[in-house]
């Protein structure tokens, strides 16, 4: 089959990463680089490429050779080029978050559907070896009903001038959870609490607490201010739970046999029954082997596969949308002091 | 000088460790071990001892040899034992919590003042080497400004019949917390999110968040239900960061010269100003040498020598009091879906 | 069963550990802690108890009471105190090494089994729940045939004035190997080098090669000077390989399901074969659940049982001297430059 | 200034690293990627290239347009090739070992001189930011004088046909060890124990045994056999230790100022001395922050500079060629049972 011809949108810190694995993907062909700053682009491409480099966002789009967009400028940019690029026909993969906006996201989801284009949001981490295992375990009844999730994403971070921590780093833990929770587990609110210690402008540091619809409770703790890098999340389920540790390259996935046991009993009143029927499982952990690969190709072979299928992607225009409306809620929270917010159906 | 007479009051969980650190205290003089269970205080005890066990607390108050009560009975207890034993005219040393009420701790405290004796909480923590250090590098300026602190406690614990995992496992980060800010940095309101996925009847997860009178916000993660065991406390400050492992014996307390700074340029407008201003250190990590020694000997030293000296003891039934109001607040905010408290200013 | 009456000799380094243990294993009664200095015994009963204190070993031995010895007093001691037990018709629970000698050693043997009396080695590690599990793992082919063995025992330990760090550290690694080794596969050849880089008078680094009789190699590296700590024991097998991190609390054995395989084809040429044939198997991990019990207690228990069943313990004195023939071949090596010393039959 | 022209040869395991790298360095302008498969080369070089694919090693020497080749093919091909590269008057970078044969290299780098080439190894750690830190402890006095070095480099490997675990692992080790090592402190001796528990037709396991001119020993152990990897180095000093753990990225080099010092009194009897003057220093951990940079840049970088400056690069053919000498006396005493082999003043 013909590779799908592919434009990349953006030279700035993520998008040379895109022009790599596009350039490694053989079921796509790299034809431009975009940039306002044309010599930014030129640079990314170094002076041995034969994949063009032009500042004009119109004429990657008028380019027939070109199928497929992937866009990787900044947040506030993605609704005006995400929608020319619909409107121009393009398959559309976009950077977290999907935009700054609910109602703009839902706009794009909507028009990409009319148009019967591909949109897809990069969330990188759902293609990593290490997620797709727990996704895998959660949804297929491995680890039981999910009853926590604890999510950690610390590390001496760049911060933003223009986005809080929460919509930095947040959408990495969100998008994840969308993708490992069964389907019929879903955010139903929030609750968010914001710090600013050095006087940047907004949260370097938050806290993100989020009810379920089975009732129990996820929380994602993201912090640009920490000298010490810590990227854990824990899936405790009824049956077994799952530590990620994704710095441990050599253990990144746990699968602990261990945890609380409490057995209803009918017969027995509240308080005995707590006291007798709790007890402790102490069983092995399992380190189940993960395939080495590098999760951004992942993303660029899914979004070719999905174009050439006309399927939606795995993580598609709507999953991005649930991620942004959660996002939008939490920073509805901060702003109210940390009150609980509804997430709406309309997602 | 004369060793301080002493009866260890409880026989379960912690009281053996009292039983055995005082008999290796060479300013104590261990008297009685009294439990409700006489066979089981005669069981901790051992059959190589001269130590007298006893099923009367009465005998152990009306015995002249002993100066000093340590009680290690359920929380719900400490209340009666406590005032009883301050009504007697001992010293008392009594575990987490104080009491499970502010307004009894409060009593409690004023009892004490009032009758000339010593009322210490048992923070263990706090006579650690690591936390003494950390102390030391706060309280003089080493971090300089304390910008966050995210303190995270979980393990497989024992669920308790009850209480819930706020009031088993908090304390301790309540009571370093207490013993580590500066003075002048106090906490000013909570909001404490928990969850029950046992159904166990109270929260087994729970996530606590103070606002400090610095600006500054502290977290705190207890989870009765997690497989794998975290105890890791970070502490930013404005110079260095700190970051205590406790399950990391090689390195305890790591000391951070790396973090972001803001540069405060009057001159410039505010969007600028941010971009300008924000840069990153990235310096070494110091660790510091610990001395090896037990916490809880460093306990009952500091109790006798609170004794000897008359002076309050380092955490005192003030620190236990002002951790008992954090939790009573948590405990409100839980019940109130997480909703800010205020801590009053009666502490 | 009337509890088997034991006096502890020696109230140095180690004697407090027995005497502690002793105190906890019902199986025995603790009567007497001998050491030449009374006072330093008394000193570590402290001031609490009904054991008896004494200078005196005669007055232990004359002791009908006593039935058992445990025995930890500098190693060059030993044979003169175990040879005394054993006249007097006690059993003997001695430190490592059994003596400094192989000859002596194997005259204590010898005495012992004259006697009719246990003759134990406190080989501690032997007793830890990892330890044992290794034993399980190996014994029972879940490894398959050992390949490799590599042991690392480092840290900043107390260089001895008496003993070089292959005589102190080095019976740790030898008796683990004993211990967990199938029956069939014993050592056959040593070779060692020493390093003395801080003038101590004999070698503070050594490195120990042992060729066993499967084939397969074994080697162990004992250090005094290293200011981290490592406890690694690798254990390659044909089907699995076993590493066992004494210091990792959380997960101190695992099991690792990934290896190369080289499948033996007889109708390739030599080169084409090895190149066609080896391959990789990258499965999962697995990390047994332990018991948490102190290896101690263990010791003790074995050495009640084996006085109560008449029966040799688990780590007797072959054991023992199987482990000073040894490290005596090792020293030799050490001597000779390196030179492969080969191990007696007469073991 | 002019970019050096450079061909890269091989395009194997490491060549396409050269590739990369070459094409990121200002200083190179990258001419061909050579390779006896011309396909294979080509498809290295990926589709969007400007770079020319060959299979002629001839056409590459031929080309006035490059004066540097890199050379990334098996060992045992290296002489040929460096020595064709040398003639037609090009610099030369090349893969470790220099050749399997210390005379050979010792001619390659006899020939180099003579025609005034630049003759470089490609020893990649010495250009990561770790070694160069530790090249400056060790040299700059920091650590004192250097008592023990230990070196652990496992992992699963890929088992080669070819070649021995020394030859394929162990230049890493040693060629870090020559970088690091003060001038006047070099090797007189080895020895060494190989083992093959696979059947692989030459060891798989190895353990290298150096003696330095200092009177301290050096130890390298290298197995491919090892489900888990360890790449660990300690260098022990009179004053200050240092660990260097690579596969920590949060912490990579530690230097310990922690140790066993021994004061020498020249007033006490020797056994005296010993016990009396042995010492404990317990102090604190400083772990250096060290840049982030790919050591194979730093290569690259070091090459084009040494063409530049006509001098001599860092990792230059006597390094290479000091290395080989000491793997060809390393398998000497392998095959003569792990006798010690000195090693000549030839070097």
């Amino acid at each position: 089959m013909e590779p799908i011809g592919l434009a990349v949108v953006g030279a700035g810190y993520w998008g040379p990463n895109l022009v790599r694995t596009a350039q490694a993907t053989p079921q796509l062909r790299l034809e431009w680089l975009c940039d306002l700053d044309e010599e930014r682009a030129r640079g990314v491409l170094g002076p041995y490429t034969t994949v063009r480099a032009t500042g004009s966002y119109e004429q990657v789009l008028a380019d027939p050779a070109v199928r497929a967009v992937a866009i990787a400028t900044p947040a506030g940019t993605h609704f005006d080029l995400v929608r020319a690029a619909i409107e121009a026909g393009k398959h559309v993969l976009v950077e977290k978050p999907l935009t700054p906006s609910g109602d703009e996201s839902a706009k794009l989801v909507e028009l990409a559907d009319a148009a019967g284009v591909v949109l897809m949001c990069d969330h990188t981490y759902c293609y990593t070896p290490a997620v797709r295992k727990i996704r895998e375990l959660v949804r297929g009844g491995e680890i039981g009903d999910v009853q926590f999730v604890d999510s950690v994403r610390i590390n001496l971070g760049l911060v933003q001038p223009d986005v809080d921590v929460l919509w930095d780093l947040a959408p990495h833990d969100l998008s994840i959870l969308d993708f490992v929770l069964p389907e019929d587990v879903r955010p139903v609110a929030v609750a968010a609490h914001g710090s600013d210690p050095i006087n940047a402008g907004h949260a370097c540091v938050a806290y993100l607490t989020i009810w379920l619809s089975s009732g129990s409770m996820a929380h994602v703790h993201v912090n640009w201010l920490s000298p010490t890098k810590i990227r854990t999340t824990v899936l405790g389920g009824s049956r077994r739970t799952i530590v990620w540790d994704d710095l441990n390259p050599q253990q990144r996935v746990a699968v602990y046999d261990r945890g609380v046991d409490l057995t209803p009993a009918a017969s027995l009143g509240p308080e005995e029954r707590r006291a007798a029927l709790i007890s402790y499982r102490v069983g092995d952990v399992q380190v189940p082997a993960l395939p080495e690969h590098e999760a951004l190709r992942g993303v660029m072979t899914e979004f070719a596969a999905a174009i050439a299928e006309g399927r939606p992607a795995l993580t598609d225009g709507r999953a991005g949308l649930r991620v942004v409306r959660l996002l939008e809620a939490a920073g509805r929270s901060v702003a109210a002091g940390g009150a609980r917010i509804e997430i709406g159906g309309e997602q």
